[in-house]
C-alpha cells in the first residue's frame, strides 16, 4: 500500500477509504460505457467537508491527481477514472441540511439526488425546477458540475438559474463559501457561476444552496406527431416564436419510439417520423389555453394528430415514453449518446443533417432531446461487439458535433466536455477564450490535481 | 505630451484621443458624486473594437492604467477616474449590430443605452426586459460589468440571465469570444458568467449578444399604501410565499413619497408610511387576477387602501413615481444611495433598521426599491455644504451595509462593489473566496491595469 493510500486512510474514519480493486472497478467507471477508465489507486468516502478537504489536502501534498464523483451518471466520461487517481466519492453526503420555505431555498449536500430534492420541498409547497431525464440517479454535485439542464428548463432555466450559493474545497484544501441567500448580489467575481459548469477541474463542491420554486398547482399536455422530422422542426420554431410559456417541449423521432414501444408497449404512433410533447403549467385556466394553441400551432406545422390532456396518468405516461428513450435505446446495443445545442430556429436542420449522417455512415441513430431549448441528444446504436461499426460510430458521433458547429450551435447543451469531447473544445471557443480558461485553471489549481484531462 | 498620449493618438483616428483638461473633467465623475475620481492623463474613445484593443495594448506597453466608462451612471464609483489613468469611453460603440427575431436575440455595441435595446426590437415583437431605474441613460455595457437589475427583474432576472456571449478585450489587447448563440450549453469554463459583474476589472467588453424576450400585451398594476414599513414588509413576504407571478413589486417610503410629490405634484398618498406598486403581465385574463389577488394579501397585510388598475395610464404614472425617486431625493440635497439586498423575508427588518440607523445618525433616509427580489435603495439625504452632516450621513452608509450583512444579505445587489464598498466585500465573502478571486484576477489581469483599485 502506498504512502499516500496509508495516510488517508489513517487521516479519514474507518471504512472511508477502499482499495478493494473490486470495488474499484465499480468506482472507475461512470455512465460513458464507450470510455476506458484509468486504475485508480483508491476511492474515498467522506462524509464530512472536513473529510474531503483532508482528502484533498493529502492527496495534494502527494501530487495524486483526484477525481471528484457525485452518482456517476456522466455521459460524456466526466467522472470517469484516471490512472493513479483518487477517486472522491461525494455519494455519502446526501442530507438535505436545511429546507427553507419562508425565503423559498435549500441546502444540499452534494449526494443529494436530484428528484430527492422537490420530494424533500414538497411539503411545503416546492420544488426544485432542474430536471434531467435521470435525475432519480443523478445527484446535485454532478448536476453543478455539469450546469445540468432538463426537461422542464424551456420555461425554469437550467442549474445555473437555481443555484444561490456553493460550500467548495479548493485545489490547496482550503474552504470557500460563494454566493449568498439572496435572490440578487454582484459583490466581487461570482465564482458561483464560474463553478458551475466546471466539471470538478476548479474545486470540489460539498454543500449546495438552490433556490426552490412554489409548486404549480397542475400541468396540461399536448402531444402531437409529424409526418416529417422537418414538419416537426418547423413546430419547434413556430411555438418557440409564440410566446406561449411552455414548461417542456421535448421531440421525440420515430427509432426512438419504437425502441420505447417495443420495450413497454406504450401503443405509441411507430409509424410518425416524429413526436412532440408540450406541457404548460400555468395557472389555470392558462394551461388549458396554451396547450391548446400549441396543438393548434402543430396541426398548422403538419402534425397529422394533435390533441391536449389534463389527465394527470395519461401525461405522465407520455412524459415516461420520453425518459425512456435513453434506457430503451440502450437495449438495443451499445450506444454513443450525444449532446448538441443549436438556436432554436436550426432544430429542422439539425435532424435533417443527422438523418444525412446516419446514411453515410451506415449507423442507427435514435434522436430525441429538448427541442424547445435547441438541445437534442442524438443516440448512435451500434450492434454490440461489431467493431467495425464503432468505428463508424465514432465518426458519426464527430460529425454530429460538426454538424452543431456548422449551425452555429454547441458541442455540449448540458452533459459538459468531460473526456469526449476534449478534441472539439476550441474549436467551439476559439484559441484566445481557451487560453484564458487554461489560465484560470493554472491560477486555481497549479499542479492539475482536480478531475485532469477532463474538460482542458 | 506624455509619450503614451502621442503614440495613443497616432495610432487611433483624429479626435479619438482627448486631452482637454474641460472635456478630461467631464469623464473624470461618474453619478457617484460624493467619490473624488482621479486626473486622467486622457480619455479615448473608440468606434471599433481593434481600436479598444489597441488603445489596450499601447496602454498596456507604458502599464498605464485603464477605467472603462460605459455611460458614467455607476452608483458606486465603478467609472471613477484615477490619477494618471486612460478612461475608455465605450460611448461611440453605440450599435444595435443584428437582431435575430427568429431565434429571439440582439448583438449590442457596449454603448447602446438599456432603454434602446427595446425600441429597437419592438417592431418584431420581442424586448430586453432587465430595466434599471436609469435604463434611458445607462449602457449595456454598463449593465455587464455590474450585472444590472432593476424593476422587471422579480419575474425575469437581472443581466446575467439575459446575456448569451459576449466579445472582449483583455488586459493583453486579445480579443476573444465567449458564449454561444444557443439558450443552453456548458462547454467549458462559463467566461460569460466569470465577467458579468466583474466591473470592468478582467476585460473591456466591445460586444453583448443578448437573448430577447416576446413582449407582452399589456400589463396590469396594483397599488397599496401602508400606515407601517412593517406592514409593507409583510405584505412583501406574504406575496412572495403566495406563487403570484408578479412581474413587479416596488416599495416607496414616505420620505421618498413626498420628496417626488414635492416635485411633480402627483397626488401621492403622503400619510402613508409605505406604498407598494406591483405588476402582472401574464397574459388575460391571469394578470388581472394575480394583480386582484395580490390587492388582497395587501389588504390582509394591513393596506390602507389597494387598488387595482388596468389602465396603462394611470399605471405608468405610478411607475414614474417610483422612477423618479432618485433624482426626486437628489433635489433635496447631497445623497448617498445605498444598495442593499436581503432573503426576501427580511424585508420588514432592513426597513426597521433602516429607520433606527437614521434616528441613530440623525439623517433623512428614503427607502425604496426592488422589494420582490429583497433589494433596496436606503438613500441618505445630505444638507449641501454640512460637513457634520456628510460624516454622520457616511456613518449611516456603512451601518446600513452591516445591518444588511447581518440579516443574511449583501451589501449590494445590483450596483457593484466599486470604490464605496471595498472596506466591506472581505467581510461578505471572506478572506478564502477574496484570494480565489485575487487570484483569477492576477491570472488575468497581472500587471492590474484594468479598473484598478475598483472592487478589490
Amino acid at each position: 500500500m502506498s504512502r499516500f493510500v496509508e495516510e488517508l486512510g489513517d487521516a479519514l474514519p474507518p471504512g472511508a477509504v477502499v482499495t478493494d480493486p473490486d470495488v474499484l472497478e465499480t468506482y472507475r467507471y461512470d455512465r460513458t460505457e464507450w470510455v476506458t477508465p484509468g486504475t485508480p489507486v483508491a476511492a474515498a468516502f467522506p462524509t464530512t467537508t472536513e473529510q474531503v478537504a483532508t482528502a484533498v489536502r493529502i492527496a495534494a501534498a502527494h501530487r495524486v491527481p483526484i477525481v471528484p464523483r457525485g452518482a456517476g451518471s456522466s455521459l460524456c466520461g466526466g467522472s470517469s477514472a484516471i490512472d493513479g487517481c483518487l477517486v472522491l466519492c461525494l455519494e455519502r453526503m446526501d442530507r438535505v441540511l436545511e429546507v427553507d420555505a419562508v425565503d423559498q431555498q435549500a441546502v444540499l449536500e452534494p449526494g443529494v439526488l436530484n428528484a430527492d430534492v422537490s420530494v424533500a420541498t414538497a411539503d411545503v409547497g416546492l420544488w426544485y425546477p432542474p430536471d434531467p431525464a435521470s435525475k432519480t440517479y443523478c445527484s446535485i454535485g454532478g448536476n453543478v458540475a455539469t450546469n445540468a439542464g432538463g426537461l422542464c428548463c424551456v420555461k425554469y432555466g437550467v442549474t445555473r438559474d437555481h443555484v444561490l450559493g456553493l460550500q467548495v474545497v479548493m485545489a490547496d484544501g482550503t474552504v470557500i463559501e460563494t454566493g449568498r441567500r439572496t435572490i440578487k448580489g454582484v459583490a466581487g467575481l461570482d465564482l458561483t457561476q464560474l463553478l458551475i459548469g466546471s466539471e470538478g477541474t476548479l474545486g470540489i463542491v460539498t454543500k449546495v444552496r438552490v433556490r426552490l420554486t412554489p409548486l404549480p398547482d397542475g400541468a396540461s399536455t399536448m402531444v402531437a406527431v409529424f409526418p416529417t422530422l422537418g414538419a416537426a422542426g418547423v413546430a419547434v420554431a413556430d411555438l418557440v416564436a409564440s410566446g406561449l410559456q411552455l414548461s417542456l417541449l421535448e421531440l421525440v423521432d420515430r427509432t426512438t419510439t419504437v425502441a420505447v414501444d417495443d420495450w413497454r408497449n406504450m401503443g405509441l404512433d411507430r409509424d410518425a417520423a416524429a413526436m412532440l410533447l408540450a406541457q404548460s403549467d400555468s395557472p389555470e385556466p392558462l394551461r388549458a389555453t396554451e396547450v391548446a394553441r400549441a396543438a393548434e400551432i402543430c396541426e398548422k406545422a403538419g402534425a397529422t394528430y394533435a390533441a391536449a390532456t389534463d389527465d394527470p396518468i395519461e401525461s405522465e405516461m407520455l412524459l415516461e415514453a420520453r425518459r425512456l428513450a435513453i434506457p430503451a435505446l440502450e437495449r438495443l446495443g451499445d450506444t454513443l449518446l450525444d449532446d448538441v445545442a443549436v438556436p432554436r430556429s436550426r432544430i429542422p436542420h439539425l435532424v435533417a443533417r443527422t438523418e444525412q449522417i446516419a446514411a453515410h455512415r451506415d449507423v442507427t441513430i435514435g434522436t430525441f432531446g429538448h427541442a424547445g431549448d435547441g438541445n437534442m441528444h442524438p443516440t448512435i446504436v451500434l450492434p454490440r461487439g461489431d467493431e467495425d461499426a464503432a468505428v463508424r460510430g465514432r465518426a458519426a458521433f464527430d460529425d454530429i458535433l460538426v454538424a452543431a458547429l456548422d449551425l452555429g450551435g454547441t458541442i455540449t447543451g448540458e452533459h459538459g466536455i468531460g473526456v469526449v469531447k476534449q478534441p472539439f473544445l476550441e474549436r467551439e471557443v476559439g484559441s484566445g477564450n481557451l487560453a484564458v480558461q487554461r489560465s484560470i485553471k493554472r491560477a486555481l489549481d497549479p499542479h492539475d490535481l482536480l478531475n485532469p484531462g477532463k474538460w482542458l
